[in-house]
C-alpha cells in the first residue's frame, strides 16, 4: 500500500477568488513522483474552528498531512493555534525560533513578529541547517507557509523523507471516444483489479480523443495490463503510447 | 448574511497531479462577483463512499453545493450515484435525457453512454433550452462536469440565479511589512468588526510589500474603514489605493 497524504490549504484569499493557489498542484505532483498517494485536498477559511476540525480529521485519516498558509504575523494567521487544537496540545513559544527572529529583527521584534516563534507543544523543527526558518512538524502534520516560493523551498528541504516505491505510469492516446472505450476499460479492470485506470477526454485535440492512463506500483503488472489493453482495442484506435 | 457555497471536485487526476484544476478557481471568482461566499472547497477521489460523505456534509452546511467531474460514461464516473446516496435518493433514468442521447447517438447508444441519462431521483434539469445537455440539480447540489469548457458553459447558463448583493472591495498597497502592519490591522478590526480584512505579502514586487484588502457588502462601511485605516497608517506607508 502506498503511503497516503492529505493537503489542507488555509486561505480566504483562495476561496474569495483573489489568489489562484499553486501550492496544492505542486505538492500533488511532487508527492505522486515520490510514490505517495494524495487522498484529499481541501481549502478552508482562516478560522480557528475550521482549521481545528479539518486538521484533526486529516491527521487521523492520512499518513501525512500538509497545511499551507496562515502562518504570518497578522490577525488572520491562526494556523498554529488551529493545528495545536487539532492535535490537542498547547501553543508554546519555541526558544530556538525566538533566537532566529531576534537575529532577523535586532531592533524591531514586536509582538506580531514574535508570534512566528509559536509552535504546537511537542513540535519538531526540520531542516534548520538548510533553511532560513525551519519546517514545523507536529506528529504527522507538516505546517507550511502559503507564499509559493517559500512553500517550495521548505518542501524541497524535507522531500526525501517521503520517498518510497514509485508509481509506474503508461499512457495510451486513442482516437475513439469514451463512450466506445468504456467497455474495454471495464474489462481491463476486471482482469487487472490492482490497476489504477484514468480516462481523460480531450475535445479539442486534432490527433486523439482520449488519453488513457494505466498505473500501479508494480511495473510488470502495468506492462501486462498495457499488453492486454492493446490486444483488446480495435487496431486503428491507438494513436500513440507514452 | 451572504449566501454560502461549497465546491467539491471529484477527480483522481487532480490528486495524482496529472491535471491542474481550473474549475474551482473560476467558480470562486464568479461566485464572489455574484455576492456568494465560498466557504469550503475540496478535492476527493472518484470513489462512491468519498463522494457520498463529502456531498452530504456540504449539502447540509452550505446554501449551494457545486460538484465538478465524474459524470462521463466510463468506469470511474460515479458522481451521480455518489450524489444520489448523499441525498438519500435512488438513481433513475431520466426520459428527457434518454431522448437527447438518442439524438446524439442515433446508431450507437450503448450502455456506457446511456449512463449519462441517469440522475438522482427528484433532480431538476436546468437551462435545457440554451445548453446541449442541461444542468442536473438535486435540491441545493448542482452537478457539473469536469471538462473546463463545458463546466463554464453550464455555469454561465445558470449563473444569474445565484446573484445577490455584491461584496465591495478596496485594496491598499503599502510599503511596510506585515510585522509592522499587524497592529494597525488589529486596531482596524476592533473598530470595524464586520469588515473582512486580507493582507497579502509580496516578496518580489519593487513598489509595495503588502496588499491589504478591505471588504464588506455595505459600501459605506468599507469606505469608513478605509478612511480610518489611512488616518492610522504612517504617512509615507501607502503606495496606492484601488
Amino acid at each position: 500500500m502506498a503511503k497516503s497524504a492529505g493537503i489542507v490549504l488555509i486561505g480566504n484569499e483562495i476561496l474569495s477568488g483573489k489568489i489562484h493557489d499553486a501550492n496544492a498542484a505542486y505538492l500533488c505532483r511532487e508527492l505522486r513522483a515520490l510514490g505517495v498517494e494524495v487522498r484529499k485536498m481541501s481549502v478552508i477559511p482562516d478560522e480557528l474552528e475550521a482549521i481545528r476540525q479539518e486538521v484533526a480529521q486529516f491527521a487521523a485519516a492520512y499518513d501525512y498531512v500538509f497545511t499551507s498558509g496562515g502562518v504570518g504575523p497578522t490577525h488572520d494567521d491562526v494556523t498554529i493555534v488551529g493545528v495545536s487544537r487539532a492535535m490537542g496540545v498547547a501553543v508554546v513559544r519555541e526558544p530556538h525560533l525566538v533566537r532566529l527572529l531576534e537575529g532577523f529583527y535586532p531592533s524591531n521584534l514586536n509582538a506580531a513578529r514574535l508570534k512566528m516563534a509559536e509552535v504546537p507543544e511537542g513540535a519538531e523543527l526540520l531542516a534548520g541547517d538548510s533553511l532560513t526558518f525551519p519546517v514545523i512538524v507536529i506528529r504527522n502534520v507538516y505546517v507550511l507557509p502559503g507564499v509559493p516560493e517559500i512553500f517550495r523551498q521548505k518542501f524541497e528541504a524535507i522531500r526525501e523523507r517521503f520517498r518510497e516505491q514509485p508509481f509506474h505510469l503508461r499512457s495510451v492516446f486513442v482516437r475513439i471516444g469514451e463512450g466506445t472505450l468504456a467497455d474495454f476499460l471495464n474489462d481491463l479492470l476486471t482482469a487487472y483489479p490492482r490497476l489504477l485506470v484514468g480516462s481523460y477526454p480531450e475535445f479539442r485535440h486534432p490527433d486523439y480523443k482520449v488519453k488513457v492512463t494505466l498505473e500501479c506500483k508494480d511495473p510488470e503488472y502495468v506492462d501486462q495490463a498495457l499488453t492486454a489493453l492493446l490486444r483488446r482495442l480495435p487496431k486503428d484506435a491507438v494513436v500513440r503510447i507514452e
